[in-house]
């Protein structure tokens, strides 16, 4: 089996083979994949990485179509990266209903991904990140990364991209959908789609009166209607003054990003490393022996840590 | 201040102000909160522990409500755990729509008590274990962990629980809502609440259509109206039975929940040790200062495990 890093020459060179290759090395954990994310990072950071998100249902998929569309027109090269849930059990059944972006079929400066990272050490935030990476390297302008949607997946995908865009719907209800588990804290720019429906008003004026909470400044919301094409010129705009104001402090903003994903990976590998060690073993059986009296979950952990619960 | 661990005895003797300030103490990791959790723990193993979960606007208060009427009126105790989302944003929006359970306040058999879980080391999984082990030592017979349905909070639950209950609605559309990043590996129990809606007849044919792609036996689907109280009868029958089927194998299952447990607590405290010795400073200083072909996220990782990146 070749190593993947050897791939890293032909992926700077743009190469669509070498790219998709390297995409699956970093998605699986191949031989070689650390290396050749390596090899490509310090080529990497000049694409502008968005994460799209939001409900189920909310259109996320056209949106995106729509976006591809718009940021060729102004003659950027697009990678999009569709971003598989961590169920294996659901993964397919939701992204069965994705739009497949047939029509940028034919086009070379748009390349279609999807992303299971299921084997990726650091989780589905670096396999985002490494994704990202090899398109950056190998020179699109623009990542956009979609999500199904459901689940902490989306604060993942937050983590690895510059800007986050959350997607709803007036039929999500109110704003209560869009208050996931943190996705409120993190999002950069909403878009309000389907906005030609009537209880559209009452979704951006609920969703304004709850982003007042947030202590920083409130992130603009759009109206639009992707499936017609209004508003898309208004969401670029917004979207292109969130990456201006990026702009402003960029170095200080990837040196960031680097520093959480480097904490990612030391946690993931010493968490392999750690347990494989016989402790995983000798707690296992810990367990089922012990006296009812020893079982004492605090305890039992300082003792695995002092190394006093170990398999000889 | 006093030491939290100082309040088992009086937790073991079922007193309510010690019980309520026990979960204050392991809510908020104060001081003597871990030994206490370990004095109570080899007491604890008799409570059933029922996880309640689904998407906002199910109908789980409601259930929950009448839940602990049923339980009641066969002379059990309950306790109910209200889990508050990890967001310090969102939490409070979020727990004002709950029904407040006021007709059981009067109730000596009954204890509510909703759970923040900000400060636990072992995050939302170990703050509700440690909650539901304080009532089961104080001699509850049902826990009732209720959630309020929005990303990773409900895994979290399902891992603390004994028995997991997903309630959907017809009105969450179809069942890709209850598809929430794995809610439907980890569901014993569906409930299709307010069945006497049209729709929900679509939504079991669909859950029941979905579940037959799991490996194991599929779990079953229980149509109730938590208002109404049809279905009720039938729905406690489902949870009994499964409840019957865990005394099976009580003695594994709960060995197999606190051997992950013991991970988890190894894996937080390690985190919490490792970055504090000066090594986040170290990374920190790092991202900032090397060279741009240095910045290997790979590389950086191994020389931080090494300890080759540790400030002097």
């Amino acid at each position: 089996m070749p190593d993947a890093s050897d791939l890293a020459p032909d992926v700077l060179s743009a190469q669509r083979r070498a790219v998709a290759r390297a995409l699956t090395a970093v998605e699986n954990g191949l031989p070689g994949a650390d290396d050749l994310v390596d090899a490509l990072y310090p080529h990497a950071g000049r694409a502008w990485r968005i994460g799209i998100t939001g409900p189920p249902g909310a259109g996320k998929s056209t949106l995106t179509d729509r976006l591809v569309t718009a940021f060729r027109e102004r003659g950027e090269t697009v990678a999009v990266v569709a971003v598989d849930p961590s169920s294996p059990f659901t993964g397919g059944a939701l992204l069965g209903d994705r739009v497949r972006m047939d029509r940028h079929a034919e086009d070379d400066g748009v390349f279609v991904r999807s992303l299971a990272a299921r084997g990726a050490l650091g989780g589905l935030s670096e396999a985002t990140e490494a994704a990202c990476d090899v398109f950056d390297a190998a020179g699109y302008d623009v990542v956009l990364v979609e999500t199904v949607g459901v689940g902490q997946g989306e604060i993942d995908v937050a983590e690895a991209t510059d800007t986050t865009l959350v997607v709803l719907v007036p039929e999500s209800g109110d704003a209560v959908q869009a208050m996931k588990a943190g996705l409120m804290e993190v999002a950069d720019v909403f878009c309000v789609n389907k906005a030609d429906k009537p209880e559209a008003a009452n979704l951006v004026r609920a969703l304004r009166s709850v982003l007042h909470l947030r202590e920083d400044e409130a992130p603009p919301v759009v109206k639009a209607s992707a499936l017609g094409g209004d508003g898309l010129g208004a969401l670029v705009d917004t979207l292109d003054a969130h990456r201006q104001r990026l702009a402003e402090s960029w170095a200080e903003i990837r040196a960031e990003r680097l520093r959480r994903r480097v904490r990612r990976l030391v946690e993931g590998r010493w968490r392999r490393d750690f347990w494989a060690g016989g402790r995983a073993d000798a707690l296992a059986e810990a367990v089922r022996e012990l006296d009812a009296d020893e079982r004492a979950p605090h305890t039992l952990a300082d003792r695995v840590l002092a190394g006093d619960l170990r398999r000889a």
